[in-house]
């Protein structure tokens, strides 16, 4: 027990303080703002809130054929007979998927890695869902593979190693561009990224 | 449904962050970290802290005597035979007490007015536990009341309608201390607290 939880005197509240205090970003302040604000609620708005959350846990499924969150065993974009299945988009989380959704520039299919190679967290291929990824290919049909991973040590790592495993099918590997963000200035944008911006220059089409 | 929930594909998922997202100070991204952050964590956590916020709602009481939240009908502090019940220490909401309580330099009891007069928000003398608190006066043994309540206009205006109040009873009525806080600088500090505390300046203890 802590010096602020002396305070409390309500073992109910005290519960629903340290619940809240568990999750990202919030303190021990945020989550007493949060439990207060509950008890201002309708009753049936907070059961419905907590079993919200007790569902989404028990309930939620990972599609089997993209490894992308879902509520069914295959998820709406694999299933989508509009989006494109020779081209799939390779990410680390279920984040980015949502991230390059949100762009509406993207009209084919995700496989989602479940995280990144990184020796340092004990985080090895085998970890990840790089076979399923292989067997994917392995069916045919897919025509283009699109590495969109961070560019640190281990996403550029996770990369290579994914491509090295692609070339034996017959894909087009390909990466997401990568260059001075639009609205950045350049006198803020790091060396490497302006260096590469430069290399990887492109015809000029206003 | 926003530009936002349109990348979801999952209703479990979109419920959770909308449950979250209802939280004060939490927006759509960061009630989104927190559903993924839940479906990290081991089911009976997740089990153990919804039940926590259902159970916070639906079992936690307000205590008869001074309106503080309370597990039991009657609170902690008011039970508490080392505490002065001839002190009471009136404050405007639960969290309040909580602050005071953290000082470790209140010995008394404490009545939660649950507001604070404001013709602006509709809330009157009949909207707050005022009554509560006369009775409380009624029954004698009250020595002091200590009025601990904001330094705004609307906290001014119920001091001194409380004032008024109590001044039917053989009770003293005081007022926490006003002026620069501890660490402050003078620079910073607004004309009106520098003023106040000059015009109330104390003997020098060093």
């Amino acid at each position: 027990m802590s010096w602020f939880d002396s305070s409390f005197h309500s073992t109910l509240l005290q519960q629903a303080v340290d619940a809240f205090s568990r999750l990202p970003g919030v303190g021990k302040r945020s989550a007493l703002r949060m439990a207060l604000y509950l008890l201002k609620q309708p009753c049936e708005d907070v059961e419905r809130w907590g079993q919200a959350f007790i569902r989404l846990r028990n309930e939620v499924k990972y599609c089997r054929v993209c490894n992308m969150l879902s509520d069914t065993d295959i998820c709406p974009i694999c299933t989508d007979p509009e989006r494109d299945s020779a081209l799939i988009c390779v990410v680390e989380s279920v984040r980015d998927v949502m991230s390059i959704e949100l762009t509406g520039q993207f009209r084919g299919r995700y496989h989602v890695l479940g995280g990144i190679i990184s020796p340092i967290d004990g985080i090895g291929p085998n970890d990840l869902t790089i076979d399923a990824l292989i067997e994917r290919l392995g069916k045919g049909g897919v025509e283009e593979i699109l590495l969109a991973l961070s560019t640190t040590m281990e996403g550029e790592t996770t990369s290579f190693y994914l491509s090295r495993k692609a070339s034996a099918f017959p894909v087009r590997i390909t990466t997401i561009a990568r260059g001075v963000g639009f609205g950045d200035e350049l006198e803020s944008t790091d060396e490497m990224t302006l260096g590469r911006a430069i290399q990887n220059r492109q015809p000029f089409n206003p």
